[in-house]
């Protein structure tokens, strides 16, 4: 109604054309020349982009990562698993999306939300009994990164403070305190397998606590929950009313043996935004496909919620179009055998790595159960001669060319973390250069923590 | 350095794992159930989603669009070339796609600001001896409307104002409204093809003022600015020291016989963040592919906007990789005739509805020079069955089936638009149809304007 005001006020100056009418139109005030302006250049950053920190940048770019000439570098950093070509996506991935190309159905506009057609198939595909979803219950986005600052926002307003997981996902951090929002870190412990610390957890919980954003499978620790502890997590957000943001990206990536329910699934009380997204099961995260399932079954988020991630999502739409056609080919053709293939190398890599970690005096590994990481602890007061993880990774270059990142990354000192997704040759001869360089470096007495 | 600190602090800590030492390291300072909690479920959007605001679907999504049932539909409010079908994008570029897929070269990450290969060739394109670019100018981004969020994300913090054109493209204003930006709208006047009002432009600066936004060729008028004009207004930036984004999407979409040159080709003192992208002159506006040329010959941004936008970058990364791949085959391979027809054609189409509409009674259409818009004004005292341009639109559909967006959608009362690429029947069609709604409902006399 004001915003017919607003037209109508316009509509008539605009009948003029005359600077003067126009000034009024647009609500400028004061004459021109009363105006203090810059009268010299002064373009600074905002304070968004001042904000906009990336720990694992930050760390990484601090390093002196100067490998041993002698030895060929082994990348043990990248969390994507393309990069050694051993991991390829499935030829019916590449088929469903040069389809999508060869229909010309998918080169305009696809609307904010995605396709109607490819949430839907995004529905079925993750709908089950306990957790059913529908088409208007995903949204496609630019990849999960898009997703997961999707659901932040919506949920969060500055001043307001996330719970994340420690060690975790370091996104989750850089995107919360660019926009103001304090990020609580909730303790994973590594003796019960990177289990939530609930009573740290629950300490933790305020007024302004907006969200609680539980990782499983782990980016970096390679964990999976129990059934009976994520049940313990979701009694958690139940009693202190928390929305819950999931981020499921690796939810398709779990060893055999091992099962992986989504937290929807054990829940019907607690509202849940679940992401993820093409890029870890697929092995193509560069096509930048990710997805948010909401799970509202008791209505806690309500129209509101969902109109809210519509709005944000009109900001700057999301996925490529011809990725969005190609989604039903992806997940109606991709054989079974080609997850498997992938899950079985990542559970190889990893006992590999583990087997061979686990007897080096120093180190204690922490098998993983799933996604692609495996974290190793470092008994530092064994290794007086580096101060931390990063000294301690940085000389495992110089030394081996061996390049591990430091869990520092992952504001957890004192662990580094091995992606296990290169190829066997290459794990079996890191673990090698790690026993040898661990080996030199190792002082059987403890020395005091400040030496 | 603090960094360090921290670092070691934790480290000390985290060499136990009792709760206690937990809750130190993460800074909770008082017991749990001293902290005051929610007790019942009230999950709310953000102040940031209720303020990202879509004037166009707050416009169209407030009209009976219910055509009559007698004829067959035609929407003249689309902006996207591909709806129709007669405007398909070239096979080669159909083809890079393919190649790209093939090369298995693009499935993983790329670096967040984009593969430095491909950002080479778009500064290859764009680069001119006035403006030259290389490969470190160029931001790889999903889609142009990522682009004008990064740029203004850098540029802008929240209390500050940007300049933005009446009419202009509303995604301006939804994207710095969000992030409590002030949007200055200066008008652009009609009676000399759209261009800018400079006194009332210059009127509106003031020290918050922190960038100039300059859609050149325009949406929604299809307006292109002479090389003096641009002049004119690169004058008044660098006369108070304003930063331009120079939104130039539709830059290589310029009829025969009129020039557009850019922005940054004009000043070397002005610095210039100019975006664009594949989606019109390639017609593949779903395919997200989007950049930013940076133009700082004065070094006025220096490394730290450059280096803002890097960081900005990497909160969602940006364009799928399989299409960075194809953008070296789609420069080099599509033929110059692939342009020159889709700009013949929009011409034609521009001569056609301009010709026609110019001698219908109460209109005023404004002949386009660009892009794929026409504006056209409604002389609404001739029309005193409507209130305003959204009635007459509106009633343009349930009379007549046909659908052109009101210009209260770019904050223009009183004119429309029409969109161009249609095909060439449809749009003769629509003019007849037009003409037709104006004779029934025009009035000699004018009336009062509060009628």
């Amino acid at each position: 109604h004001a915003q017919y005001m607003a037209k109508n006020n316009s509509a008539a100056c605009l009948s003029s054309v005359m600077g003067f009418h126009h000034v009024n139109v647009n609500g400028s005030l004061y004459p021109a020349k009363a105006k203090s302006r810059r009268h010299m250049w002064e373009v600074k950053p905002s304070e968004m982009a001042n904000n906009t920190l990336n720990p694992i940048r930050a760390i990484v770019d601090g390093m002196k990562i100067t490998p041993n000439p002698e030895k060929p570098m082994i990348a043990l950093s990248i969390g994507d698993p393309t990069v050694f070509g051993n991991l390829p996506t499935d030829e019916t991935v590449l088929q469903a999306l040069k389809d999508s190309i060869d229909s010309q159905k998918y080169n305009g506009y696809a609307p904010s939300v995605g396709y109607l057609k490819s949430r839907q198939v995004v529905a079925n595909f993750y709908s089950c009994p306990e957790a059913p979803l529908d088409a208007e219950d995903v949204i496609l986005t630019s990849g999960c990164s898009q997703a997961i600052d999707l659901c932040i926002s919506v949920l969060c307003n500055p001043g307001d403070n996330i719970l994340v997981p420690c060690p975790g996902f370091s996104l989750y951090k850089t995107l919360a305190v660019s926009m103001g929002i304090e990020v609580k870190l909730y303790n994973l412990l590594p003796e019960k397998s990177w289990e939530v610390d609930l009573q740290h957890l629950e300490s933790l919980i305020d007024e302004r606590t907006s969200c609680l954003i539980v990782t499983n499978p782990s980016n970096p620790c390679g964990s999976v929950f129990t059934k009976e502890h994520l049940q313990q997590i979701l009694k958690v957000a139940s009693k202190h009313c928390l929305p819950i943001l999931a981020d499921e990206i690796y939810s398709d990536m779990v060893f055999p043996g091992c099962s992986c329910p989504s937290m929807a699934s054990l829940s019907s009380s607690v509202p849940i935004l679940s992401c993820g997204g093409l890029a870890k099961r697929w092995l193509v995260p560069g096509w930048r496909m990710g997805w948010i399932l909401i799970h509202d079954r008791n209505d806690i988020f309500g129209p509101e919620i969902r109109q809210g991630l519509v709005k944000l999502s009109q900001r700057i739409l999301g996925a490529c179009s011809i990725v969005q056609g190609a989604l039903e080919g992806i997940f109606n053709n991709t054989p079974p055998s080609f997850y498997n293939s992938t899950i079985s190398f990542l559970k190889s890599n990893s006992e590999i790595c583990f087997n061979e970690l686990s007897t080096v005096p120093g180190l204690n590994p922490v098998m993983p159960s799933g996604a692609m990481y495996l974290m190793v602890g470092i008994d530092m007061d064994h290794f007086p001669e580096f101060k931390n993880d990063v000294d301690f990774t940085e000389r495992l270059v110089i030394d081996q060319s061996v390049f591990c990142l430091p869990a520092s990354a992952f504001e957890y000192p004192n662990f580094f973390r091995i992606v296990v997704t290169v190829p066997e040759e290459m794990m079996v001869e890191a673990c090698v250069r790690i026993r040898e360089f661990c080996q030199r470096y190792y002082r059987p007495r403890s020395c005091e923590l400040d030496q």
